[in-house]
């Protein structure tokens, strides 16, 4: 049920179109898919999600074991039916969540011991688990169960965390069955060291039947740091399979991953930053709350297409956000979707044309992610 | 510009189905009007509430003219283009606002001094000041400047608020020029003493030209005091002009106010319990919370053709509620909406078969809004 097939490699930069084909559909890469932590792109209906463009949406496996339960999902008939989205799902595996959001946890080679972040409730996670778990949700793409470390890791520890991870991917791999109803993404791991980083990748390939992950980038690091893994990398994952880069997406990461090969992409952040009254545009970040769009009657974006643009304009916007309106966060998460969703548009339609390095060319000069507008 | 028609009314009770003709629209009562506070439906775009099958929404000239300033909104082309909502929408005056928000508010003939509740500046409101302020905004229907007093206020000083909101009345009429653009509709106070009711909907119906509204009622009486009020009222209305009963808005309420001669209401009730996780439902309200839904993958209501009960379970609204998630509360209010309009288009079916009476009864016997479901 499942396969990817690279369409078009971009002659001066190696920057790739490709196809993945799942049970629910196809996805178009470079790719960027919205966030739906607890099966909810916050604040958007599936009908808003799937307006933006979105092919695909992620979901957290760690939130959703501990809320409503796995099992509730699947009497529910699994994740696309619980949450109204017949289109892909891909859930991470929970490692990052463990990683990330869990206070006193505790990691042996046989799983995590981690308190909720919900009720402190103690909960222990194995391999096995995680695939169980996904399994029961039913998303059409699976995450291994990995160990994430942050940026300022030692080496030694780094190390024996990577090596954990493939202990447990081969774990999951054993585990998981049915490969025509999910696929499961090995992650490579190796935080910040060159020589982790290449022995992570050759033996997560090992692994990888369509779609590697990396996993353990953008955690703490600086940007130029990630890109230089990131073409470390480049090398190493299987050519004829999507290659998705974990937990990024600013504009500006999107644009220097595909630069780097990498297809898919996800994160928080258009959400994230959308219910704190900031826009996505091609030009810098837009604050809607500064008072100089008081009496701008102007759209966020003159040309964007999006639900939000075609019919608000940017006083109306303020307005909401200084209101506490929630949805002034609603309509700037559509815009911030679709800004990315059209980003990655755009990148397919230059690679087509082998003109990707114009498109980064273009981009860098007017986007950067500091710059307010 | 304005017209209004009574096309039916039921032989047994009286009850009315009317078309009231606006600039942006007609509007077929008995009509519920959702209330848009800031120029917003809470949660909703205005896409969607217009999917409730809402034809009126109600903004309040406090809020607005506290922020973002009526000024703003009349540069902005006024309200309908500022919130992106093209069907009609009424205006309240700001009075019940002042009452019920403001904090050492002081009252006189000349007008109303008030704190904002947003930072308690110091404001000055005449009658002259809320027709010109509505003018500004740009509703089709804009309400006099009245004083509203709580239910438990003396005779006395009820009758010199009912005659100080006659004397405001004269002066609103006299302030309003533009009637082909917008309706004014004088208010009816008096509190809940008959005669100062009686007088005051004598003398208010002077000012009546294109419909009348009944003000401090819901103000904390019971709903007995409220219906007794609504009988003895009901030989005074002009006949062919819409009556509005501010601020009301529980199923039960819409129900008893149309078998006594009211035409339009409106309330925050749908929206504001949508965001506690409560539905309305023809057998009562249901708190979605209930561990009893935890496994019920039925809608809310089988028979509503909402966007939420058409694409989500009880179990899935739980676990947005519980979750603090934003879609939940969403949802809802698209439900408790349509469940509002839903009610008043089945009114209008009832009338105009003669059939009120038995839908009357039938709603008592399944609805009480006490009790859960």
């Amino acid at each position: 049920m499942f396969s990817y097939e690279v369409i078009k490699v971009d002659k001066h930069t190696g920057a790739r179109v490709g196809r993945l084909v799942t049970p629910h559909g196809e996805v178009m890469t470079p790719v960027f898919m919205p966030v739906g932590t607890n099966a909810t792109v916050k604040s958007l209906t599936p009908e808003a999600v799937d307006r933006t463009g979105a092919s695909i949406v992620l979901a957290n496996t760690y939130h959703l074991y501990l809320r409503p339960g796995h099992e509730l999902v699947e009497k529910a008939g699994g994740l696309h039916k619980f949450m109204n989205w017949n289109k892909p799902i891909l859930t991470d595996s929970g490692g990052f969540q463990v990683f990330s959001l869990s206070k006193l946890r505790k990691i042996t080679d046989d799983g995590v011991t981690f308190g909720s972040y919900i009720d402190g409730s103690r909960h222990h996670l194995t391999p096995e688990d995680a695939v169980r778990v996904q399994n029961a949700l039913g998303a059409d793409i699976i995450m291994a169960f990995d160990e994430c470390t942050s940026a300022d890791t030692d080496y030694r520890k780094s190390g024996r965390a990577m090596e954990r991870t493939l202990r447990w991917l081969d774990r999951c791999v054993k585990a998981h069955t049915d490969w025509d109803r999910q696929m499961l993404f090995p992650i490579i791991q190796g935080n910040m060291y060159e020589d982790l980083r290449k022995e992570s990748a050759k033996a997560t390939a090992e692994y990888a039947r369509c779609g590697i992950a990396i996993g353990g980038l953008s955690v703490g690091e600086p940007k130029e740091v990630m890109y230089r893994m990131l073409e470390l990398l480049r090398p190493y994952y299987p050519q004829d399979q999507p290659r998705y880069l974990m937990g990024v997406g600013s504009p500006d990461c999107l644009v220097e991953g595909v630069m780097r090969g990498i297809d898919m992409f996800d994160c928080v952040l258009p959400t994230r930053i959308a219910r704190n009254g900031m826009a996505f545009t091609r030009n810098g970040n837009m604050t809607l709350r500064n008072a100089k769009y008081k009496e701008d009657f102007s759209p966020v974006e003159e040309n964007c297409d999006c639900y939000c643009c075609r019919n608000f304009s940017r006083a109306y916007l303020r307005h909401l956000i200084n209101s506490d309106e929630i949805l002034g966060g609603e309509l700037l998460s559509m815009h911030n979707i679709r800004f990315l969703v059209k980003l990655t548009e755009d990148m397919r339609t230059a690679i087509m044309h082998d003109e990707f390095a114009d498109f980064y060319k273009d981009f860098k000069e007017k986007y950067a992610w500091d710059r307010k507008v």
